[in-house]
């Protein structure tokens, strides 16, 4: 790193107390969608050389496996609607580890970019001058869509994609723009939706969006416990209370969720082999190689 | 894999001729922004045993270092305005490919399932019959918000995230849902976008976005060439056409861009290492470690 740019200027104005550590690096890490072979590279040599991580709910086991066995892990939890630390206290604890002296890695599920609260953990480590990284890692929209066979984006379906939560906010009711969500052409992900399927469905159609636009509820994408349903803006929300789906799980809205039949690839129970496919209906599979 | 679920109604109708190959296994594979540190580990896995790829411009050389020296590639290309192959072109070459017994890595530049043609590949080669696997990559916007400091969501600043393009379709205009990308409270990431900036400002400012509505241009993202360039829709299409930027960048629109004078950490000619930060104006940034 080159220092020589350190101008006067920038020097503490505040003279640092006698002994006075000097803070820790902070690592901001994306786990990615839960299958340990989605890390980055940079992730796995993070989570390697890591003496100390806080780490969320939505970050899977065999992520935690790459960590060292000497290494501390502080669990902060973040369940849908009871966070074990409240995101204020998380943030307390990063700081106060990072201003002793420790360096840690912050690591969530997904990318911390992307509704992760990542942004204010950064914003409250650059307001107290501790360095840190951050790691991007692959949304659990993009584990879900290339597992369950549902590209994003597509010519002739799909000319945007919209990531969106779709989870209460303090007890208050989804504030959500449903006018824009509703609209034609684009796909639209909704995190931590499941608990208020029918509520969304619900108000996508009362914002015109046509009862048989095509939907699917993704639990656990990229995992061997994965499942998916399709269906409906008018019949998906019965299918998913039938199925006991549980949160985390990924909604997935849009006529991209038509090529789900086709072109699923993903076999749940043993790990990520390729199955035959069933092609569009004319067409047989071909034998496969011997796997 | 289990094949005892392939029973005889979904054996091949045409008996194959005497010395028809077995098809080969075709991987679709997202390289992720260019850092070849963000690859997953399974695209690194996937690349070193691939004896066969196919690849496009927006792969950085960095990655195709995962290859065997033996690996046989295939340039197919992909600009912005003029594809070396065609689309269709390319599908075909792949699928004579698969179906002489190759297997082969089809690579693409991001996440094959975000603005990559990826589901159009996935479609061809499930009408085939042609085993596939989908490896997702990250895309451009989670790697240029990563490494230049815009959190592309934020409690504060942006409840979802819009992905879409910003280039020309077969010389038509734009064909974008300006009322919808000129909404407030939601990040907007334009792919392809900086050749036609000055109108994607206009359009935004003539659907109701003020004038003074953040915006970045980011170059190169996650790469030592990364430039990064913000202001607002009255004022970036001068500064970026002054600066020389092309494509591919990345246009970032909303009030999350403001972050990134505070929250940007990387330094580009050295490739990824910390800065000092320097804090919100009041906290003078900390000494470092020793790197």
């Amino acid at each position: 790193m080159n220092l020589v740019n350190l101008t006067p200027a920038l020097t503490p104005l505040r003279p640092s107390g006698v002994g006075a550590p000097t803070p820790g690096t902070v690592t901001l890490l994306g786990a990615g969608p839960g299958d340990p072979e989605l890390l980055t590279v940079k992730a796995v040599k993070a989570l390697q050389a890591a003496s100390l991580v806080l780490y969320d709910h939505l970050v899977s086991p065999a992520v935690l496996e790459h960590l060292s066995p000497t290494a501390e892990r502080i669990y902060v939890g973040k369940e849908s609607s009871r966070h074990t630390l409240p995101q204020g206290d998380i943030i307390e604890l990063m700081l106060r580890l990072a201003r002793s002296g420790r360096s840690l890695l912050r690591l969530k599920g997904g990318d911390g970019y992307i509704f992760g609260r990542g942004g204010e953990e950064a914003q409250a480590l650059a307001a107290e001058g501790i360095p840190f990284t951050v790691i991007p890692g692959l949304t659990a929209a993009q584990g879900a869509a290339a597992s369950v066979g549902i590209p994003l984006t597509h010519r002739d379906h799909a000319a945007s994609l919209v990531l969106a939560t779709g989870h209460l906010r303090d007890g208050q009711g989804l504030d959500m723009d449903w006018a824009m969500l509703a609209r034609p052409r684009q796909t639209v992900v909704l995190y931590m939706g499941v608990n208020n399927l029918p509520e969304i469905c619900r108000q996508l159609m009362a914002h015109g969006a046509p009862a048989t636009r095509p939907i699917a509820a993704v639990q656990h994408g990229t995992l061997a416990t994965q499942r998916v349903l399709t269906g409906t803006l008018a019949d998906l929300p019965a299918k998913v209370a039938g199925a006991g789906f549980t949160s985390p799980s990924l909604i997935i809205v849009g006529d991209v969720v038509q090529l789900h039949g086709t072109l699923d690839w993903f076999e749940p129970q043993t790990g990520a082999p390729l199955k035959p496919h069933r092609g569009e209906g004319q067409l047989p599979p071909l034998p496969l190689n011997s796997a």
